[in-house]
């Protein structure tokens, strides 16, 4: 086997650390429930689905975008007569999942403690900034973290222009997250090391699987808990 | 005379070196009209104001939680009464604002280009990462900045953090911007200095002009195009 040691460990943030996806999906449901008198909660799914799709290159990633989107679905399936109070109770749950506790997953706070004895720890994640400083603030890990890195996309550019910025040799990097498109095969492809730990809930835009990337480069594990034993069985074979 | 000189000059963005808050007032005003059959134009622009203020802590800045709270401001001043067909038109104003072209000030781009001859520049925005990222490659402006920086709030520590970041000591950097409480105070207050020019449209949030930074670690400017005579002037002193 190979033997494989880094310097640097990054993380993904939403969906890898803590829950993310989850809060959309509890969102959807209350609009779903919300427009329940006017459409099929299938159709009101599919319709803001694809409202989130042509938004994005207009809003991006998070929270502030997709009420929009939510609200803009809301008038279109309602052919404009949705009321003033049902638009509120868009932008209340919208609040509430912007200050909601951010819910750590289970064996996070130890390995990622675990870890930042040997290796220097970085936060890469994407989204809104504003909500991503947030959050991470509020996580309560960020002392384990060297660098946070906010970005809006995670491309292999981003990529290289991260690691030539902290002088890392790609090598030597190791990038865990949820999302094969975003996490895993841009890292890859770029010469560095990634350990895919799927989440049960990826939001369906993130889930184009590209095989291209080989299976060479990344381990897949079932949950974070897993991260020091496959380390130390890589770096001592 | 002081003898000044800079490794690093700094530019704030939006509103120093192109349009932004022209934005913000012209879709003020299209609000203000929408809603004119409902309130008058004061009214309507302080319950927008005072919903910006208290939504802050929720959407931080940018055209989408400006969009949300004058959405949720139209509600509010309709008793809920207010058309889908109203906030579709407010949605659709957000969507204008954050597809427009970037308009640079008169003087940017031949200063820009000249400072970039003898001088490190950055770019050290703050607002909402997408949003900011497309106005900047849109700008045409990028290759002169070596580093860009958008944070979600610019203080004392933040510009700390950045010059360390850097490796910039902080007596030969410079930042340049628009809004005092962001741009101009907090460099002074870390041994930086700062040039203030000010933006006719300057965001009445933005308009605390704390005088306890005191007068000597900043310069006044009424255009960017006096920037390369001032550097001169007090380097050649």
């Amino acid at each position: 086997m190979m033997d494989l040691s880094f310097d640097v460990i990054a993380f993904d943030a939403d969906d890898t650390l803590w829950h993310n996806e989850t809060r959309f999906v509890v969102a959807q449901d209350k609009f779903k429930q919300l427009m329940s008198s006017y459409h099929s909660a299938e159709l009101i799914e599919q319709k803001l689905y694809e409202t989130e799709i042509r938004n994005l290159q207009y809003f991006g990633y998070g929270v502030k975008g997709f009420a929009l989107s939510v609200i803009e679905t809301a008038i279109e399936l309602t052919d404009g007569q949705v009321r003033g109070r049902e638009i509120q109770a868009i932008i209340d749950v919208a609040k509430g999942m912007l200050k909601a506790p951010v819910q750590i997953f289970e064996h996070v706070e130890e390995v990622i403690a675990e870890l930042s004895k040997s290796y220097e720890l970085m936060i890469i994640t994407k989204g809104d900034l504003f909500e991503q400083e947030t959050r991470i603030a509020r996580s309560g890990l960020v002392n384990y973290f060297t660098h946070v890195e906010i970005v809006s996309a995670k491309t292999r550019d981003t990529y290289k222009a991260l690691l030539a910025k902290h002088s890392v040799d790609a090598r030597r990097f190791l990038m865990v997250g949820n999302s094969p498109r975003s996490d895993i095969l841009p890292v890859v492809a770029i010469g560095g090391r990634a350990v895919y730990i799927p989440c049960h809930n990826t939001w369906a835009h993130e889930i184009v699987i590209n095989q291209d990337g080989g299976q060479e480069g990344y381990f897949e594990l079932e949950h974070i808990g897993l991260l020091p034993a496959l380390l130390e069985r890589l770096s001592s074979n």
